[in-house]
This record gives C-alpha cells, sequence and structure tokens, in this order.
C-alpha cells in the first residue's frame, strides 16, 4: 500500500514486503521449472471469453514417482514475482523435500509476470484492466491450476502462504476444502478488516517492538521526533539542516517535501518491525540481525537539544537505510517496498485496511482512518470503488467456526500479528504463536540463529502437515 | 430446460417445476410481505457498478421479539417466480411457527420480478444482459441479504431449499458456513454434473418407478410405443391417427411436428415420476394421487394391436394433460414446466446436466449425451460457452469431506435422486431417503396422506434444524 494511499495513516501496508528481500544479487537457494497456466480472466460471468496465463514454479525433483499420492506443496502466491517468494519460503522446500513433494509457487494474477494485458495491464487510460484483480478471480486460477496438475489422481494438496500469501492459503482452504487438503497460514491477518479489529493495533504493535528492543527512551526519542521534523521544517534553514543530517539525495523543499520524509520514515519504522529477523538479511539494503535493537542502540539516550536528537535519529535510521555504509544519498522517492502499484489497487478494490495511530499511545503520530477520502482518491487513481465489507462478507470475520485443516501463525513481534487469527476456533485449527517472531519467519529457511520457538513453530507445522497427509 | 435444448436427450430437467405447481387459481395458503433489496449486478468484479433489485418475501408473524437470537428461515429461491415456492414449501412454515423464526423467501435473479435489466433482461439482441446469471451471483445476493436481515444480531441462519433451491442452500452452506447455520438441501442432484453421475441414471429411475406403479406391462407398453408413434408417424393417415388419438389442437404435419410429440410424451412421463405424490396436486393441469399409478393403470395389459396399444396409450396420457376432463384439446406447444427460459440459460452456463438413455434398459428411445452439439446450441441461441466443470470446481463434486451441518433429503421415487447425495461423507452431513417420496415431497405441508417415510423425514429434518438452532 503505497504511503500516498492511506489516508491519515502513514503506516505501510504491502504486506508481503518481507517476503520481497534477500534475493536481490544474490545466487538463487531453489531451483524449478518456470511454466505458464491459461486461466480465464473473469471466472464469474459470462460477458468475456477472454483468457490469459499466469506463471507457476515447478520442481519435482523430491516426489517419489512410485507414490500415487504424491502431495502437492502448493504456495499461493501473493503481492509480487513469484520467484522471489520461492527463494524466501525455505520452509515449504525442506518440508517437501521430507514429505517427497511436488513444489509448486503459484505467481498471482496481476504480478510478476502474470498479467492479464500485458504492458497495458496498469494503463491508467484503461481501468477496466484492473476489473479482475481480485481474491476471488484469484484462488479460481490457483484451484483450476490444482484440477490441471492432479490430473485426476489423488493428490493429497497443502496450500503454503505468508502475509497476503497467508491470507490468500487460508481462504483457499476454506473455499475449496475439496482440492486443498490444509494450509499453512503465516503471518496472514485475515481479521485486519474494517468493524473486527481496531485500525490502531498495527502502530501499537510497532511501538511495543521499538520500546522493548533496547531500552524505553527509543520510542520516547521517536515520539518526540515528529515536533522536531516538523518545527525545524517550517522554515528553510530547517528543512536544510533535515536534508543535511539524513543526506538527503534531494534536500526538502516544501512542506509536501516535508510530509513525504516523515511518511518515509514512519514507513521504514514498520518495515523494521516486519523484518526484525534473527540474522542478518536483505531488504533492498542489506540489514542486521535484530535490525530494531540497533535503531534503538543509538537512541537509547534520552536527547535534550535538538541537534542531538537530529544526530541520533539520523544514525538510527541508517541502520535501515545505509547498513553497509555504500549509499552516497538517501533517495526518499524510492519505496522501501517493492511492487507496490499491484498493492494500491487492491487496497482499492477488497483489501480495505483501516490503519490508525494515537500519538499518546504510540510513538507514531496521531492519525484517523478515513474510508470516505480513501475511496476518494481510489476512485481518482484507479476508477475504483472499494467494497471495505467484501472480504469480512464472504470469509466471514471473526466467525471462523466451521473452519477446518487451517494453521493459523503469529510473530508477537510481527506488527501484523494484531489482524491474525490468535484464538483457535476449534480443534482443527491450529493457532501457533512464536513470541520472538517477525513477520512469518516461520516460512523461511531454517538458520542457525532461529529463537527456539521457531524451530519448535516448525516442528509443530511439520507434525500437522504431515498428518493432513497420511489422513487424506 | 427446454425439450429443444436437450440435445440426444429429450428427459426434462426443469428442478423446480414440481414447487411451480399447485397455485394456479388456488388462494393462497401463506402471507407475507413483498420487499425489494438492491444488489450489485456484478458481485465479484470491478467493472460496472450497477445495481438492480432482487425481490424477497418476509414474515415475522411467529417471531418472539424478545429473542436476540431469533432464527432466519432462508428459502434460497431457484428458477421461477418466488411466491410461488413460498406456497409449495409447507415444511419451512410449519417449522418456522414451531421454531418461532423469519421467514424469508429470496427470489433467484432473473426469475420472477428480480430481472437485472427489466423487461430487456432476455433480450437476445442483448445476449451481454445474461452475464451475470450465475449461482455465485446469486448466492452473494442471497449472503448480502442475510447480512441486511441480521443487522449485526447473531441469528442462526438455516438455509432450505428444494431441487435446485436445495443445491443452492447446500452450495450455500459450503461457502458461507459464518453466515448460514445450516442446510436443508431437498432433492438436491448436486452431483448430476459430468463425469461423477451416469448420465442415463435419471431415465432408468423413471423406468424404475412405472415398473413398480402398477404392474410391469406399463414400461413394456410404453417402450413399445415409441416404434409406433415413428411407425405410424411415417405417413400423412397415421399422423392424422396419432393426432385424433390424443387429441391435438394441432394435429402433426411434418417430421418435425412429431418429433415435438415425442418429447412433449418423454417430458410428461419424467413430470409425472417428479410429481408422483401420494395426494391431488396440481401441475399446470390437476393431478389425482399417486397419478403414475393411475399412468400404468391404463397401461396394465400388454396390447397386441397398434390400434388398441394406441387408445391406451391416449388413455394414460390424458391422466397427466386432461384429468379433470375440461380440456379440449392437447396443446403440446405449451410447456409443461413454467419459467423454463430462465433455466435453459443456466444450462448453457454452468448446469451443464448430462442426460442420455438406453431403450434396451429403459422405457425411453435411445439417446446420447453430445455436449459439443448443446454447446453449439447454447452458443446460437444465448452466444453462451457452457462451463461444464464450473460447477464440480467450485462445490467438489463428490469431494464432501469438509462439509458439515447440511441435510440431503431425497425420495427414491424421484428421479432426480440419482444425482443426489445418498451417501454422507461424515457424521455431520445427514442423509434422509425416502423410500416413498417423489421430489421433494418433505418440503411441501403436512398432509394426511403422507406416507410413514415422509413424516419420519420431517421429524428427522426438525431435530436436527432445531439442534443446529439451540447449538449457534
Amino acid at each position: 500500500m503505497g504511503v500516498d494511499l492511506v489516508i491519515g495513516a502513514a503506516l505501510p501496508a504491502v504486506l508481503g514486503a518481507l517476503l520481497i528481500t534477500g534475493c536481490n544479487s544474490e545466487i538463487p537457494r531453489f531451483k524449478y521449472e518456470i511454466k505458464e497456466f491459461q486461466v480465464p480472466l473473469d471466472h464469474f460471468s459470462f460477458l468475456i471469453n477472454a483468457t490469459f496465463n499466469i506463471r507457476y514454479l515447478y520442481n519435482d525433483t523430491f516426489v517419489d514417482k512410485a507414490n500415487a499420492r504424491t502431495p502437492i506443496f502448493f504456495y499461493t502466491g501473493n503481492e509480487g514475482d513469484i520467484e522471489l517468494f520461492a527463494q524466501n519460503t525455505g520452509f515449504l522446500w525442506e518440508q517437501a523435500e521430507r514429505q517427497r513433494a511436488l513444489v509448486i509457487f503459484a505467481e498471482h494474477r496481476y504480478y510478476g509476470k502474470s498479467l492479464p494485458f500485458g504492458s497495458s495491464t496498469f494503463n491508467t487510460s484503461m481501468p477496466e484492466h484492473l476489473a479482475y484483480f481480485t481474491v476471488e478471480q484469484t484462488l479460481e486460477d490457483y484451484a483450476m491450476l490444482i484440477t490441471f496438475l492432479r490430473n485426476d489422481r489423488q493428490m493429497p494438496v497443502v496450500a503454503f502462504g505468508g502475509s497476503y500469501g497467508g491470507m490468500l492459503a487460508a481462504w483457499f482452504r476454506m473455499k475449496y476444502p475439496h482440492l486443498v487438503t490444509g494450509a499453512l497460514a503465516a503471518s496472514a491477518p485475515i481479521l485486519q478488516f474494517p468493524g473486527i479489529t481496531d485500525c490502531d493495533i498495527f502502530s501499537r504493535i510497532v511501538t511495543s517492538v521499538f520500546q522493548n528492543a533496547y531500552n524505553g527512551n527509543c520510542t520516547v526519542n521517536i515520539g518526540k521526533s515528529w515536533k522536531l521534523f516538523q518545527t525545524l521544517g517550517g522554515n528553510d534553514a530547517g528543512k536544510k539542516q533535515i536534508s543535511d543530517a539524513f543526506h538527503l539525495c534531494t534536500p526538502l523543499k516544501s512542506d509536501e517535501d516535508l510530509k513525504k520524509f516523515l511518511d518515509y520514515i514512519e514507513e521504514v519504522y514498520s518495515n523494521l518491525a516486519m523484518v526484525n529477523y534473527p540474522y542478518n538479511s536483505s531488504f533492498l539494503a542489506p540489514l542486521p540481525a535484530y535490525p530494531v535493537r540497533q535503531v534503538c542502540f543509538y537512541l537509547k539516550d534520552l536527547h535534550t537539544t535538538d541537534a542531538d536528537l537530529l544526530h541520533a535519529m539520523s544514525s538510527a535510521l541508517a541502520v535501515y537505510t545505509n547498513y553497509t555504509g555504500s549509499s552516497k544519498c538517501l533517495d526518499i522517492s524510492v519505496s522501501s517496498s517493492a511492487d507496490e502499484s499491484g498493492w494500491n489497487i487492491q487496497s482499492c478494490n477488497q483489501m480495505v485496511m483501516p490503519f490508525c495511530s494515537n500519538a499518546t499511545e504510540t510513538m507514531f503520530r496521531t492519525s484517523s482512518w478515513n474510508f470516505k477520502e480513501v475511496a476518494e482518491k481510489c476512485y481518482k487513481n484507479y476508477r475504483l470503488t472499494p467494497k471495505p465489507y467484501d472480504i469480512i462478507l464472504r470469509y466471514g470475520g471473526r466467525n471462523l467456526e466451521a473452519v477446518t485443516n487451517i494453521i493459523f501463525s503469529n510473530g508477537l513481534l510481527d506488527p501484523w500479528s494484531g489482524g491474525g487469527v490468535l484464538q483457535s476456533p476449534n480443534d482443527k485449527v491450529f493457532v501457533i504463536i512464536l513470541p520472538e517472531g517477525a513477520h512469518h519467519l516461520d516460512l523461511r529457511h531454517s538458520d542457525p540463529a532461529d529463537p527456539p520457538s521457531v524451530r519448535d513453530a516448525r516442528n509443530k507445522e511439520a507434525a500437522i502437515i504431515e498428518r493432513w497427509i497420511q489422513d487424506f
């Protein structure tokens, strides 16, 4: 979700942001064939018969050819190029090897190279091209792909997904239980929708993560910094002071520039909480292990002068913006999240997730959620009228009594856990809490630095998945 | 399904035909307000924002206003004017009174007065008007209506439906379990789809009903009659002989006329099996109790001469076409099923139900199922390309393991039971068999002539529904 679209709340909302990391310039960890599959543009009406191709990644190297009931491990691709998810979902690969499963990563329509209208898909003069960019159309793509892959054979399918991909995995099991035996929905905020989750939960969790990372001064300093930036930014000299302190590539000139800078910082905090991993990882720029702790290390002292606070903030932010020290200047016009153009559109049709924050209770500025303004901007940008209650109508909101065979895993260090399923509605839905986990850490490959709770979670998940396959 | 559309099989397929009965000139048995509810034309894409109104029937006279958890008994309207279903679903009313429920009968889009494009809805020069005539759009209409009616209150909803309405009730529970506590799907042939049920099952059951109605000569005579009609109909004198014997309003002139006549008779047999009720009922024309028995009474002797057989056939058919004796002549151009224009369209998009028959095993002519021809005719008539596997893809075909809280009731005298769920996939799905039941007899009002199996079935259904409400 682009900052400019989140009216009254500059918190970021590209759920998959984390997964779109760690791949730049790295050697691919996992191998696959890239295939294509034809799907109808519109599964649900008979207006047009147009089709297009979605991509999917295919690896059958683990498969026991003698097993007629080979499991399919099916990643329900989310907002980004599917190859990035394949490289960042090590747990699926590890378990596929163990269960001798066929590995499939399906690319979400309108992302990566699965564009229904090719290069004109996002052409703003053709808003009708965006009409079929919905959860339901996407799940139907996956249902058809699985039906094709099974080819009438009895193969148990386990859906995997993280973040928005986890939401899709959960919804896929809910709506197509005849095709999906079970789903691992990691860090899937299926409750982050209007009326069923407080809009400030995300900002409160980010604040909590920062508060507990090093010492309590961290959030005090950040909280104070907004006023400092506003005051300084009120005149040209102050704008220059900020620009210099943060080594901005393009110095702040206008109040609009200042707003963009503040929104950028706010997004950085949220991203930091999401990727607060126990080992080095890369996120557009590389990050150290537990990056929030590093940030807060620079903010451990209560700064009494503006200059000191400005300097400390600059050092703190550099953990995220220039950890390697190789960056000459900070370009705040480059988003810190990949492929957000697609997500901006989804947030303008069905994925209407309210965000807000309260300065007295969090380290963020006060902001409110204003659906009317969101809707106006959506119409202006995309000619789309958001349907804020679409998702709850179809997937039930908090009413999950009839749901079975889904694992909802959530890290308590993950700001998205506020919209996650933290209580099981029945004994066939498994809730796994990772006290030390950031955003779907459990989906990533095993690492020696993994905290025990993550290892435990993976073991539990593996056992449940194995049982689903055996029960099939 | 109009006879002219069922290529290679003249069996009728208007599932709801039965419900569209018994209302002509009768005083309405049940009372309600008629209301309207606005729904999006297309729930699943963001191409258009158009809306239209569906009708629903509302009766709150049984409701205990002090009960915050008032049950809603929701009839998922099928192919016809919703008022006809309301008058022919006495069981719902009887149970609503007992459970003090709010009664809702929702009209299916494109039927009755719930037409998305008013009088131009079915205008053949505007085939795009038919694009939104699907099961999924209809279920979304119902989901929105329930959400509106509940108005954030915790009210258990029980879906009721017979025939295609029963299919909708079952699918509604499957896909929207957060809105629907349970469903009574009476005579719902959710398995009558390509590849999962033999296409000749319907004709075999009809044959069996006729075989067991009086004596075995009934089906022998009917089986022989086809050749007689073909031979006689081969020349003008014979055509006249048939026309006279059956008192046709318009005498047969061409081979095309003869074909229409034979298709008409075939449809009558199927309808007779469906409405083979234990008491007098009316179906365009009135019928006696157990009408198949009456028909077969006239065919109890093995006729050795053509003239005898022709005479006996005429008497037998008159049970259906002129029971009261008030009809001057037989008009075979009037369909024996109401509102089949809508069903013809649905059979050309998703409701692709294969029918065939084998003359050596049934009393019908041999006919095969040819999807290609069906598809060509659908395109020619409506510019629609049928999707024969749409329903199985979405609703799982025979794979119903994850389904809960549905009662599938089927009468073994009902030809549609061949496509019904006759074995429970688990202990939360209830299969109720009515050995003496025709097409969703259990949904009708209680009658002294009801056989014990129907009373037992209703008692069981009532107890299960009561438990669902209590468990809510």
